[in-house]
């Protein structure tokens, strides 16, 4: 059998790492306060079992497997339920609640795992020969239901899953490239880069389980994204296996050759081709890397002191800043109220803030880093802790940022707890130009909360600011609810008042996580009738027979 | 008539400007030497008479013109052969040079100036149910053969001219974002902007007579693109006229959806439909604007520094530096020996070189910019000096930036000169990974040197690096030679060994300049056989009868 790891077949992670709350003794009590669920007398799920779900057969021909296996070698290609199953989803909340509630309508029939390109390039020449439908799969982290094959699609569906294909190939020290295989998950890549002495200074909540390729494939974000850029500014070079032969970009600090392909191929989810090598931009790992906690008095002063600092001389690497909700959040799920919870848990912290007039439920922490050389840290920090003052927030130190550091990617595991407990957590992001961030996110909030109150439930949500742009940033909203009759039904409910109330309010249906199916029904609305024509005549005339990942990001 | 202004339909710029050479007593003796043309002695030709220019007559009917009329009134569309001669061709070098030389094929059917976008749309709609083709006209100062009619076109071709549509909209201050009608001109905008604090910060050699419009279908740069960001940085929001309605894109930071249709858009060369309106990012005018000057020793150290000004903490608005040709010339070019050059002419400086063991003929002129606040400006050439130290350069103050400055917008004239006296001068450019850059500027002068020695002539190629990015950089390279035969045979010639050495030495056929049919014969090379064949999908599928510019980037 392949040699190529995955994330458990019903959630994140892998086996026997999970979210648990008996070291954070404020957890508790904040659920029930949020969402009404009490987490001391609830009943919690076991792990499903595999034994119990219905797998929907393989329909790939013996031949074709066969085929397959004359390309990849017999221990490369599966039809066996367990791969099936795992190829069948990526990681959203509709995806976990499907796979827990034994609503697999479709998988794929094949998994196929190519060593290298040339094998990538015979596996795609083999399914396009036999019209097979080709869905390309990375670390399977995707939130927006872009791996998932089409119920009604009767072809043979193959998973080409890019595991195998993970080195980093070379470094071109003076130009700061580095070319990695698809395939290469973040910690590996991140590891085999440190080796030599660079970063790729690209890292989202997915980092330890997503790839390089599904990042460029979905237009990833990374959290030090205000130094190193999103995906689209990092991946330089490209090369994209298309039916025949190899799409080959080059890597170039930039050009004018036309509408950009390299862009195209950004965001493209497996429409294209696949995605077999990035050559991406590395930085040599900074001497400093600092993360700061600031509190500001309320949300609008954090989102115009964070507006100032885009349009200012200042560089911060990273800058967040939530809202009160979930700073309260924060506080409550903090480990067991050592060091800095303590310290805002107790009189002196509170009795500042309260002496400057703040109100305690309106606070808002925020986050900012700096990466560098020493002096330039410093520097970039003297530049926006003036400007933090000014908009009358004041520094906590680094305390928070360690934790945040250490925090940042488990995350994932909690909706899986919450999933246990019988209750939706799950996240909608997008962007928008700073002038509009106010009323956006009160609009959301709105739009959560009426949709809350017309399934009759309570229904929690919360919000930060990342990803800052001179002339914008990207909001991130975290929602919770406990499931009453029908958790697909509502889940909908709130997951689409939330993105109506985005391209209502001049925000993007995302910021970085792709489209999939997930997030098509508003495109038109995002980018227009005729933007959508235009996307859908490129797709349409690059791959005229529906052969890569048919009906995600628009409907075919 | 029009109250849209043009340039000469001759040659670059305004009537009444031009070059001359006067107030420069190292230039012809430079010009001798380099090309072998005695300016004291060659004749100069006059300005070509335009009652002796053979113009293809129009084939616009009465009825279409009156279509026309119909929409923008009849003062606003013209059949008049002065401006369908204005509308023919850009002002590249093979342009002026058909031009002077009665060379045109084909020129536009009619020239139509519509108010706003929705006389846009009527044009457009009119002359797709006409079957016409269309062929978007901003400032006219391409120089990628973007803009002239196919010889063998035999439709109706209508110049579409963006001249009427030249506002500024709107400013929106918390966003910095500016809204501009698609044909606003570099100055008339930036006074627009500059009258209420903004700048857009976008600089291009173009400038003075190029639009907003332009810079987005070319995929432009500018001087301070550094600091500002190219035209696809700058560019947030698009509105684009197709069949039957507008393409809008809102303006955005960033968003994940889908392969981007604002990237499709840019560089699209009038092939997608027609820009009428961008969304730009705006900046402050800031405190502190400095060019300083600094010499290296050599290239290769000289392309070192910037590189790893380029990897450093520091961000300077602008990294440029000739090479030692390029630094020859713009010594010997300079007004008069005042300042600066009677500084260099004298014995200090060169005394100085000499005794650090420099060779004067390899020195290397390089200008770094400085913008933000006092402080920052004055850090950031703290951060670039240590580096130009280290890398065995000098600085020599802002004297000679002071003089780039104003020279700046200047160039294009001295090709009339040029042409006057029977002499081609002309630029290519490229942009490749850092390690890349020495070896393919080596590949080029030997590529023109070739051409030059096959044709028999004394030839002249000088370059300089500006546009830094963290993998590389663009090389900008200039040539000229007295025409020898047959003018366009010579220059095809030259060119083409440039192009090839481009792409066969890592780099791209433009930065900056666009495709056009100038670059097309380099775009498989430039972006794979798949890569072209992706792009051609995308302009098939959203233009099936070829309305819309046919034939430029690629043939159709």
């Amino acid at each position: 059998m392949t040699s190529v790891k995955h994330m458990k077949w019903w959630g994140w992670g892998v086996d026997g790492v999970g979210f648990h709350y008996e070291d954070k003794p404020g957890f508790a009590p904040f659920v029930l306060q949020a969402v009404g669920l009490d987490l001391l007398t609830a009943e919690r799920a076991g792990e499903p079992a595999f034994a119990d779900l219905k797998v929907p057969k393989s329909n790939a021909t013996a031949a074709f497997t066969k085929t397959l296996a004359g390309i990849v070698g017999a221990d490369n290609v599966s039809t066996d339920d367990m791969l099936r199953v795992i190829h069948t989803y990526g990681k959203s909340l509709r995806d976990l609640v499907r796979i827990r509630g034994n609503m697999i309508k479709r998988s794929p029939d094949v998994v196929v795992y190519p060593a290298d390109e040339a094998e990538v390039q015979q596996v795609v020449d083999a399914a396009v020969a036999a019209n097979a439908v080709i869905i390309p799969f990375g670390g399977g982290s995707n939130i927006a239901s872009s791996l998932e094959p089409l119920p009604e699609e009767k072809r043979t569906i193959v998973s080409l899953d890019l595991g195998r294909l993970r080195k980093v190939i070379d470094i071109d020290a003076d130009s700061g490239l580095a070319r990695i295989e698809a395939g290469a998950q973040g910690p590996d890549l991140e590891e085999q880069l440190n080796k030599q002495g660079w970063t790729i200074g690209h890292f989202p909540d997915s980092f330890t389980h997503s790839t390089v390729g599904g990042w460029v494939a979905t237009r990833s974000s990374g959290m030090q994204s205000d130094k190193y850029g999103d995906i689209a500014d990092i991946a330089r070079g490209l090369r994209v296996v298309r039916p025949g032969g190899v799409l080959v970009l080059r890597p170039l600090p930039s050009t004018s050759s036309g509408p950009s392909v390299r862009e195209m191929i950004l965001g493209s989810e497996g429409r294209l081709g696949v995605i077999t090598e990035v050559t991406v931009q590395v930085h040599r790992v900074p001497a400093k890397r600092d993360v700061y906690a600031y509190f500001f008095p309320n949300w609008k002063s954090g989102i115009a002191a964070m507006q100032e600092i885009s349009e200012s001389d200042a560089a911060p690497s990273i800058t967040r800043i939530s809202d009160a909700r979930e700073t309260g959040f924060s506080l409550a799920t903090s480990k067991d109220r050592k060091g800095f919870d303590k310290f805002l848990a107790g009189t002196v912290l509170p009795g500042l803030m309260k002496s400057k007039g703040w109100t305690l439920e309106d606070i808002c922490l925020s986050f900012i880093g700096y990466e560098g050389s020493v002096s330039h840290a410093k520097r970039q920090k003297k530049l926006v802790d003036a400007i933090v003052k000014k908009h009358g927030g004041m520094g906590v130190g680094t305390g928070p940022g360690i934790l945040y550091d250490q925090k940042k990617f488990d995350t994932p595991y909690l909706r899986d707890f919450l999933l246990d407990m019988g209750a939706a957590g799950d996240v909608s992001e997008t962007a928008a130009p700073w002038s509009k961030l106010v009323a956006l996110h009160e609009a959301v909030y709105a739009a959560a909360n009426k949709a809350y109150d017309e399934i009759g439930i309570k229904g929690w949500i919360m919000s930060h600011l990342s990803h800052s742009y001179h002339s914008g940033a990207c909001l991130y909203f975290t929602f919770a609810f406990v499931f009453d009759k029908d958790p697909i039904g509502e889940y909908d409910r709130v997951k689409s008042a939330i993105q109506q109330a985005f391209v209502d309010n001049h925000g993007t249906i995302s910021h970085h996580h792709g489209v999939g199916l997930e997030h098509a029904p508003w495109l038109e609305q995002d980018i227009s009738v005729e933007g959508v024509k235009v996307m859908r005549g490129l797709v349409g005339a690059a791959d005229p027979k529906k052969n890569f990942n048919p009906g995600k990001i628009f409907a075919d």
